[in-house]
């Protein structure tokens, strides 16, 4: 059977990969999210294997130990990653899976599964960027200073991706990304064994 | 200005290349249809660089001699070719062009322009390729099984292709050369230059 893709949807802080993302989702059914592992304790409604992978600090470490992870980082005293045999075992099926995350964390993923498709979402301008990080109105004039200052480094880790795509409309960010997939579906490599297996039964029947 | 793509749809004899490059040209207004050299005599209606470029065996000579055909071949007696000029100009106007040619040119094509996007038209089955063949009705049965034998010697080709696109529906196989082309026009490489751009502005702001 013919693997699903591992599609990793990344970008810089505040362009809008969790609402894009979403969206991508509700137009395309078939698409498996990756469920990220937590040591975090479950928020009220949150189901294991659903929401996240509930897991033990030991849990957590010994996954780390056995490289059972595409990525992990701490964050606010809890363990997050992404555990790779949930990912094997969607593309094993034959289906495709989505893993939304920030550009660290994509540039681990890309070292141990270089086979993924990489799309950066990015923002229609730095401006539109600024709006956006502005009107999320939690934030304080210094710690948009500081989103904003990380989103502009972040800009530059466009160059180990292997598509952008500029998010002026979430429904059009949509459209792209999904004839990404569709053309990565035809690349030449996933056809050639159907061609092979063509080839192979005229030449046997030939010869019988 | 961003550049527009060549796209090169090849395939064996008898898949349907022409049939999806027509569809294709209705459903995708904007793009470019590649327009060949060729020294036959024009036929009645035939217009000068719509149909062909009509040209002497002199002209035409010299083009080969000055590398101003991206591949040529000479077909009952007369030449025809694609000239590289038409189609320089074209993408460097940021317009997307397309070449429907047969497998031989088209790696012909490739070594000249490498660049270019190189889809490979697929018969559904082999079964389907017979029946395409035997049903254009102007065939003797050795003209069948010659034209057969050539379509399963051009099926290896595939493997100098960058995608393969199956024609069991004709309306299908343009949505997916659609997706590729949009999918191609959002490789990182073209979007490098904007984020650079964007970059560059904010540190001479900075700076000034």
């Amino acid at each position: 059977m013919e693997k699903g893709l591992l599609i990793v949807l990344s970008g810089p802080s505040g362009v809008g990969k969790g609402t894009v993302c979403s969206a991508l989702r509700k137009d395309m059914t078939e698409l498996v999210y990756s469920v990220s592992a937590t040591t975090r304790s479950p928020r009220a409604g949150e189901i294991d294997g659903v929401n996240y992978f509930f897991k033990t600090r030991e849990q957590f470490q010994r996954m780390i130990e056995n490289d059972d992870l595409l990525e992990w980082a701490e964050y606010v005293g809890n363990y997050y990653g992404t555990p790779r045999s949930f990912v094997e075992e969607t593309i094993n099926q034959g289906k495709d899976i989505i893993l939304e995350i920030e550009v660290q964390g994509a540039l681990k993923v890309r070292s141990k599964f270089p086979g993924g498709i990489f799309i950066f979402l990015m923002p229609p301008s730095l401006e539109e960027l600024q709006s956006r990080i502005e009107t999320r109105g939690t934030e304080t004039d210094d710690s948009i200073r500081s989103r904003m200052s990380t989103a502009l480094d972040e800009l530059k880790y466009l160059e180990h991706y292997d598509y952008a795509v500029v998010n002026d409309q979430v429904e059009l960010a949509c459209e792209r990304i999904q004839a990404i997939i569709t053309a990565e579906h035809h690349r030449k490599d996933r056809m050639l064994p159907i061609i092979k297996e063509m080839l192979e039964k005229v030449y046997s029947e030939k010869q019988s």
